[in-house]
C-alpha cells in the first residue's frame, strides 16, 4: 500500500476565510489512483511550522502533496522553506524565466524583481509546467519518497495534477488497479436503501467496498474494487452492480458521471418531449435545474414563476374560485397550475409546485413544509403532497428534486 | 496569544467523500473569539493515528477541538482513544443514559448495547449536553490545556459549540477583544477595489487587519481589530470603515451579516416597490435569488422564464419583428422583455436577461458570454450589455448578481 499526506499551507484556511477544497479534490484523485490518504495537515505561512509539517509527513507517507504559499505576495515562503528542508540552493530556471518574460511582454506589464523570483526554484527540484499561472509546480524525491509543491489556486493545482503529477505518481509507485462504479438513486433515504440492500452488502468480497454518498434525497452508491488484475476487478464490480440493481431499480436514474438534471434531460430528449414549469414555492429553482444544463433549450420551453395569486390566475389560468375555496397550497390548485402552464406554453409536459417553504406562513392545517407538486401531460395529471421538515432553502431544493423525479417516473411509467 | 488546533477524525474526509466544512466553521468561530488557529489535522479512525495527533496537538496548542468518530457504527474509537490518551477508565454517565432511554422509548425503538455505550465517557471528562444527537460532547483539561471532543455531524457540533464550548473557552482563557466590521461591495473586482483603497489600507494600524473575501463579483472587506479595550477597538474599526467608505460607496450594498439578495429585498420593501423577472439565459435563477429570501412575496410577484422565442412573444409581448431583425440576444429584445414582464405581471419594476451562457451557441458577432440585462420602471428602461468569460453556470450566477445590482443602482439613483 502506498500512503499519502496532503499538506496545505495558508493562514486564510486557518482563519476560516476559505474552505479547504484542495484537500478534498486531492484526496479523491489519490483514492482513485489506489493511494491511501492517511493525513491532512494545514499549517500557517511560517517557516518552522512548514518544516515541522514536512518532517512529520516524511515519516508517515510515501507521497506528500503540498499546496499554497507560492504566490509572489507571500514572499515565496513555501519555496524557500522547501529549499531549506532539502538543503538545496535556489537557482534561476531559465526556461521558466523566458516564459514569464513573454507573459509580461504580451500584457505590456513591467516585470519587477518579485516576478523574476517566481522563476527561481530549489536546485534539487524538477520544475512542473503550470499552464494557468506564473508559479510553477515542483517535484522533489528523497529516499524513494516524493514531495510535490503546487500553487493553492484550485484550477492551477488541478491542472498541474492532471498534466503531470498523476502520471508521474503512476510511474513511480506500484499501485493497484481500481475500478469504480457509481449507481445514482433518488427519492429513497439512505437508511431505507441500506436496509433494502443489506444482504447483498454483507456478502460483498473484502476487496470491493461500498460507500453511501447522500445529497439532497439522492444517494450515490459507489462500488470500489481494488486488485492487481484490472479486467478481473472491472468484471467483479460490474457483476455486483448487476446483482444489486433489481433491489433498487425503480430509484436508479443513472450511472457514473451523471446528474439527475442531465438524466431527466436525456429522458426528455429520447422521448422527444418538451416541458414547462409553473413554480410558486420553488420560485424559479426547477427552471434553473433545467437551464443549468447545456442544450436544455431542446426540451425546456420556459415557465411561469407564479408567486402571487394574480399570476396564478392571469398567466396560468387557475380559477379564482379554486384559490378562494381551496387556497394556493392545495391539490386542486396544483393540478390547475400544471395543466395551465402546459397549455399556456404549449408543451407536452407541465409541472408545478406550490407550498409553504417557511420559515413563516404555516398553519395548523397546512404546517410549514406542506408542498404540493404536480405533473400534467396528454394522459392526465398526477399530483403529490409532500411534508418536508427542512429550512426554507432545503425545502426548495428537495421539492425540485422530487419534481424532477416525478417527471422521471411519469415519463418512464414507473409506479412506486 | 492563545493557540488552537483542530483535529478532524474520519476516513470519509481522507477518501475525499466529504468536504471538511467543520474545520472552516471552527476556525471562523475561534478567530472571532481572538484565538489563533495554528494547525488543522485530519487523521483516520485508527487508534495510533489519533494518539499521535493528540500528542502533537498538545505540544503545539492550548486548545484542541476534536470532531468525529463518536457514532455508534464506528465503535466509538475516538472516545476509547481519548480515555487511553488521558489514562482514564470509562464510566457510565447515568444522566446521559436516562436521556438516551427516554429518547428511544419516545420513538418506540429498542435500545441495544451499542446505544448504551454512547452513555459511557472517560472518567476524567466533563460531559457536554448535545441537544441534537445521541453522542454527548466531552471536555478534558490537562496542564492548563483544553481538549474538546464533539460529534462530526455539522449541526450537532455547531450547536454544542454555541451552547457550551465558546463560553467555556471565554472563561478559561484570557482572550483579547475582537471587533469585526464587514463592508459588502458588488460589481467591482478585487484588484480594482484594492487599487482604489491602497492608500487607506497601507495606513491601517497593525492591530487592524483587512481581508478581501471575493465571491461571484462581490467582495467583502473585513476589518478585524484586536485589542485589550473593547470600546476603543470598536471605535477605531468603525472610524476606519467611515474613512474607506467614500472611496467605494457606489459599490457598497450593506454591512456585516447581509446578503445582496436581502439588501435588494430591503430596498424594495423600503420603497414599497414590486418586481417581476423575464429570464432567458438565467432561466429562473434571478427568480430563485428573490424567492430564497423569506418574506420575498411582499415584493417579488413572479416572473416568466422565456427560454423559447414563442414564450418571449406570447407571454412577454416581444414583437416578432424585433426577434427576427435583432435576435433574442439584443438590446431591442431585452428592453421589450423587461417592459413586457412589468406590464404582464403589473409590477413597478421589470428586469430581464437574455444571452449566450455557453458552452455552445456563440457566434463571431455574439460570442459566448454575450448577455444583455435590462431594468424597466415608470421612468423608463435601462439596458446593459455584459461580456462574461466564465462557464455556463458561473455566467448565470454573475448575470444574476449584475441584475440585482442593476436594481440597486436604479432604485437608489446611483450612476457608475
Amino acid at each position: 500500500m502506498t500512503f499519502a499526506e496532503i499538506l496545505t499551507i495558508g493562514d486564510e484556511i486557518l482563519y476560516g476565510q476559505i474552505l479547504n477544497t484542495n484537500a478534498q479534490w486531492l484526496s479523491t484523485e489519490l483514492t482513485n489512483l489506489g493511494v491511501r490518504v492517511k493525513h491532512h495537515t494545514t499549517v500557517s505561512d511560517q517557516e518552522q511550522a512548514i518544516l515541522d509539517a514536512l518532517t512529520h509527513a516524511e515519516q508517515r507517507a510515501d507521497i506528500v502533496l503540498i499546496t499554497g504559499g507560492l504566490g509572489p505576495t507571500k514572499d515565496d515562503i513555501t519555496k524557500k522553506t522547501l529549499a531549506k528542508y532539502f538543503d538545496s540552493d535556489m537557482v534561476m530556471h531559465e526556461g521558466w524565466l523566458a516564459k514569464l518574460e513573454a507573459y509580461f511582454a504580451k500584457r505590456g506589464r513591467p516585470m519587477v524583481e518579485t516576478n523574476r523570483l517566481q522563476a527561481t526554484i530549489p536546485k534539487v527540484a524538477t520544475l512542473l509546467d503550470n499552464r494557468l499561472g506564473t508559479a510553477p509546480g515542483m517535484w522533489f524525491e528523497r529516499g524513494g519518497k516524493v514531495f510535490v509543491s503546487m500553487p493553492g489556486i484550485p484550477h492551477e493545482m488541478e491542472c498541474l495534477m492532471q498534466d503531470h503529477v498523476l502520471n508521474l505518481l503512476r510511474q513511480q509507485f506500484t499501485l493497484p488497479f481500481i475500478h469504480h462504479k457509481v449507481i445514482h438513486t433518488v427519492a429513497i433515504g439512505e437508511a431505507f436503501l441500506a436496509e433494502r440492500i443489506a444482504h447483498w452488502e454483507d456478502a460483498l468480497p473484502p476487496h470491493i467496498r461500498l460507500a453511501y454518498l447522500p445529497h439532497l434525497f439522492q444517494v450515490r452508491l459507489r462500488l470500489t474494487g481494488i486488485g492487481q488484475d484490472l479486467a478481473a476487478i472491472q468484471q467483479e464490480v460490474e457483476a455486483e452492480a448487476q446483482k444489486v440493481l433489481p433491489l433498487i431499480e425503480k430509484h436508479v436514474f443513472g450511472f457514473d458521471n451523471i446528474t439527475l438534471e442531465e438524466a431527466i434531460g436525456n429522458l426528455l430528449l429520447e422521448q422527444g418531449k418538451t416541458v414547462a414549469t409553473a413554480e410558486s414555492c420553488t420560485g424559479g429553482y426547477v427552471g434553473h435545474s433545467f437551464t443549468k444544463i447545456a442544450g436544455s433549450s431542446r426540451y425546456f420551453i420556459g415557465g411561469i414563476m407564479a408567486y402571487s395569486n394574480e399570476v396564478k390566475i392571469n398567466q396560468l389560468g387557475v380559477k379564482k374560485e379554486t384559490l378562494a375555496v381551496h387556497g394556493a397550497v392545495s391539490e386542486e390548485t396544483i393540478r390547475e397550475m400544471a395543466e395551465g402552464v402546459r397549455k399556456a406554453l404549449n408543451t407536452d409536459i407541465g409541472v408545478a409546485t406550490s407550498g409553504i417553504a417557511g420559515p413563516d406562513g404555516g398553519t395548523a392545517e397546512k404546517p410549514i413544509g406542506t408542498i404540493w407538486i404536480a405533473y400534467a401531460d396528454e394522459n392526465g395529471t398526477h399530483s403529490q403532497k409532500l411534508q418536508l421538515p427542512f429550512d426554507r432553502l432545503r425545502n426548495i431544493y428537495f421539492t425540485t428534486v422530487l419534481v424532477l423525479d416525478l417527471i422521471r417516473r411519469r415519463v418512464q411509467g414507473i409506479e412506486i
